[in-house]
C-alpha cells in the first residue's frame, strides 16, 4: 500500500492537504432527529423497540439489576483487576490536582466578589459497547465525575446480543460507585438522558463518545439546551519527529491512532526524508500483527507524511491542523513544545506513546477533534463542574460605584438599573 | 395591572409556574440559514446587500478606519469617561485574579502529566448597537480577552442608520486597544466572523448577546463546529426576600430585569405575604418614573411572585430554576448563599443590586439563562483560553504503566495500543 508523502509545502498547501473530510450527513440527522422525538414522545416504549431493531435484543428490564453485579471480581482476571486499579489511581490523582479553592477577592473596601465551583447535579455517561466495550473511557468520565460529587451520575450503554453489559464495564462501574446503568445504546440513549423517560433520569449534561449516530444526537439535543461535553469528530494524530525519532516507536503510534477507525486521520511531520522512509516500511512489517487490519488500511490510506524544512515549521502545521494528540519525537520536546499553541494532549519524547495517555498515565483521553482543539479543552474535573459568581456588597462598597453604575445604565437607556442604585443610595442618607 | 401571586405551591407546582415560554422558533431558523449561506457563499457583498435591508444604510467599508477614532476623548463626558475607568478598573481585577498557575503533577517517578492554558488565538465579539449601543458588553468580554492575550480580537456591531458606531463603544474599544471594529449586525454578523469573508476574518470563537436571530445564527454555527461562549435565551432575575428585605429595593430590582426586554422574566419568592403586597404597590408607584414602561409592563404580566413557607423552600425552587441572577435580600444572605446549586450570579443581602453586577463590582454579566445555569458558567477568563494536557514519561517511568495499558489494551481489542508499549520495552531491555 503506497501511504501518501509530500515534500516541502508551504503552510497554505499543507493545510489543503490535511483538510479533515467533511463528515456531516443530512440523512442521519434526520434519521436521528426521527428516533430522538420518538423517546421523547414514547419514553422507555421507544427504547424497548429500539433494542429489538438495532441490537437485535428484547430486554426485560432496562436497568441492571444488582443480581448482574453479583460476583463479578471472580469473571475479571487478577491482571486486568491490577491494570484497572493502576489506571485509576494514576487518573484519580491527575483530576483530583485539578481542585481550585474559591478565592474572594476585594474588589475596594466593601465590594468583595468570588466564584464558587458546583457539581452539575446530573450528569449522563455514555459508554460505547457492543464487540470493543470501552471500560477506559469509563474510568476517563466516571472517575472526575465522582471527585467533582455530582449527585447523580447515569450511564449508557448497549446491550449485547445476549442482553447483558460487558463484565469490564459493570466491574468499573461498581469500582467508582456508580449504579445507575442502563441498557440503552445509540441516538436512542442520548434523547433518554437528555429528556428522561420513565426509567432513565434527565441529566444536565451528556458525556462520551459514540459513533455518528450518536454524536449526531449529542449535537441535536446540545441545540436544544442540554449540554455536552465537547461536539466529536474522528480521532486523530499527529506526530513531529526529528533524526533523534526511533521509526519503530513512531510507526506503532501512528497505528495505534489508525486502529481506532476507518476514518482517523494520521500525520507525520518530519524533518528527515530517511525517518520518514524507514516508517513506512515498520509500518508495513507491523501491521500483519494486528487483527484490525482492515480498519488500519482505511484509515492509513487517508493519512500523510510530510517532510518539512525545519521543527518551526512543523509546529506552524501542526498549530494549523490543530491535532487532538500531538506526539512530539524530537530531541528536545520540552522546548517545542512550549510552542504549540492548538492541540488536545501533548506527549513529550521518544518514551510518552499516545497509549499511556488513553489508558494509564492520568491525563483524560476525552479531547477535541476536527480541529475543534483551537477553541476547546478536553475534559477534566471542571467539566463536571460549573462556577457560580457570587458578590456581597455594603452600603459604603456600593456608594464607592453608585455613580459609575448610574451613569452608564443612563448611556444605556436603563433607568430601573439606574433607580436600583439610586434607592439604595437615598437610603444611605438616612 | 395585576401581578400573578402564588401561595405555597409545592415544589413540582413550582416548577410549572415558573416554566419558561419556548422561544425556538422554525421560521426564524430557516431564514437565519439562509443568511449565514449567503454570507458563506458571497461574503463581503452579502454584508453589504444585509445592511441595507436590515440597518437601512448603505456602508462604503465594513472595516471601522482610523479617523474614527479621532477626538472621540472630546465626544465623551468626564463622567462617562470615569464610570468607565472605575468599571474597568474592577472587571480588570475581578478576571485578573482569575489566573492559575500551570502545576506539574509527578504521578509516579517518571512520568509527569500537567495542563497550561493557552489563549484562544481568534475571537470575535459582538456588541449590539442600534438604538441601545452596549459598551459594557464590549468590557466584559473585551477585557478577560485581552487578559487571555488572544492575538486577533475582532468586534461586530451593527451600524447606525448614519453609517457610524455609537461614540461609547469607540472608546471603550480603544481603550483595550482593540481595533479591528467592524460595521455589521445581525446573524450575518455571527456567519461573517465563523466563515470569513474578504475583510472579515474567521474566529475560532464567538462570544457576546443578541436578538434572537444573532442567537440563532450563534447555535447555528456551532452545530458546525464554531465556538460559541454560552447559548442565550432571555434575561432573568429571581429574589429570594424575607421580612428584613426593603420593598422599595426589592421593587427596583425586580424592574431592572423587566426593563431588559419584554421576554424578560422576573421572579420574587417571599415568606412575608406582607413583603411581596408592599413590592408591587411599590413597583406600581417606580414604574410611571420609567422610559421603558412599555417593555416593563409586557415583561411583568409574565412574571410570578410566590409566597413560600420558609427559606429552605425558596432556595429549592430556586435551585430547581436555576436562575441566571439570584439577589437573597435575606438576614443571613451568607448562609442561605451556600445552600445555592443552580444560579448564574449571586447577590447577596439589601446592598448588591443586580445593577452593581451588571456594569461596575467587577464581576462578568455574561450569564446563562434559561435554565442552563445547571450545567454552564458565565464568562470568565477562561472563556479565552483553552487547557492543553502535556506528559512526559521517561524509560522508566513509562515501565511503571506499560503492564497496564498492554491488558487493557488487548481487553478493548486495540492491538496496537498495546504494540506502542511493547515495542519501547524491548527497546528497554536493550
Amino acid at each position: 500500500m503506497k501511504m501518501k508523502t509530500y515534500k516541502y509545502p508551504k503552510i497554505e498547501e499543507a493545510k489543503e492537504l490535511l483538510r479533515r473530510p467533511e463528515i456531516e450527513s443530512q440523512v442521519i440527522r434526520e434519521k436521528v432527529l426521527s428516533i430522538i422525538n420518538s423517546v421523547k414522545t414514547n419514553g422507555d416504549k421507544a427504547l424497548h423497540e429500539f433494542s429489538q431493531q438495532f441490537d437485535s435484543v428484547r430486554l426485560n428490564k432496562l436497568v441492571i439489576t444488582e443480581t448482574e453485579f453479583d460476583g463479578l471480581e471472580k469473571k475479571i482476571s487478577d491482571k486486568l483487576e491490577s491494570a484497572i486499579n493502576i489506571a485509576r489511581a494514576n487518573i484519580f490523582k491527575f483530576h483530583k490536582a485539578q481542585e481550585v479553592d474559591s478565592q474572594k477577592i476585594e474588589i475596594d473596601e466593601g465590594i468583595t466578589c468570588w466564584r464558587k465551583s458546583v457539581p452539575i447535579e446530573k450528569v449522563g455517561l455514555y459508554i460505547p459497547g457492543g464487540t470493543s466495550p470501552l471500560f477506559s473511557t469509563l474510568l476517563m468520565l466516571g472517575i472526575p465525575a465522582t471527585i467533582a460529587g455530582c449527585r447523580e451520575i447515569v450511564i449508557c450503554t448497549p446491550p449485547q446480543k445476549d442482553g447483558k453489559i460487558a463484565d469490564s464495564i459493570l466491574y468499573v462501574a461498581q469500582l467508582l460507585g456508580i449504579n445507575k446503568i442502563f441498557k440503552v445504546g445509540g441516538a436512542q440513549a442520548i434523547a433518554a438522558m437528555a429528556f428522561g423517560t420513565e426509567t432513565i433520569p434527565k441529566v444536565d449534561k451528556i458525556f462520551g463518545p459514540g459513533n455518528q449516530w450518536v454524536t449526531t444526537a449529542k449535537q441535536i439535543i446540545n441545540s436544544f439546551g442540554v449540554a455536552i461535553d465537547m461536539p466529536a469528530g474522528p480521532s486523530e494524530v499527529l506526530v513531529i519527529a526529528d533524526d533523534s525519532a526511533n521509526p519503530k516507536f513512531v510507526a506503532s503510534d501512528l497505528l495505534s491512532q489508525a486502529e481506532h477507525g476507518a476514518d482517523s486521520q494520521v500525520v507525520l511531520l518530519s524533518t528527515s526524508e530517511q525517518l520518514i522512509e524507514s516508517v513506512i516500511s515498520e509500518i508495513d512489517n507491523f501491521k500483519r500483527q494486528l487483527s484490525r487490519i482492515e480498519i488500519v488500511e482505511k484509515s492509513l490510506q487517508k493519512s500523510a507524511m510530510i517532510l518539512v524544512r525545519n521543527l518551526n515549521e512543523a509546529i506552524d502545521i501542526s498549530n494549523q491542523y490543530a491535532p487532538e494528540h500531538l506526539i512530539l519525537s524530537v530531541e528536545n520536546s520540552e522546548i517545542l513544545a512550549e510552542n504549540v499553541i492548538n492541540a488536545g494532549s501533548v506527549f513529550l519524547g521518544n518514551y510518552s506513546p499516545e497509549s499511556a495517555g488513553d489508558y494509564a498515565s492520568g491525563t483524560n483521553h476525552t479531547l477535541p477533534t476536527n480541529g475543534f482543539a483551537s477553541a476547546y479543552s478536553g475534559v477534566s474535573l471542571y467539566s463536571f463542574m460549573k462556577k457560580i459568581t457570587f458578590q456581597k456588597l455594603t452600603k459604603n462598597g456600593l456608594s464607592k460605584i453608585a455613580s459609575a453604575v448610574e451613569t452608564m445604565a443612563v448611556t444605556e437607556g436603563l433607568d430601573a438599573h439606574k433607580l436600583a442604585v439610586t434607592i439604595r443610595s437615598e437610603k444611605n442618607r438616612d
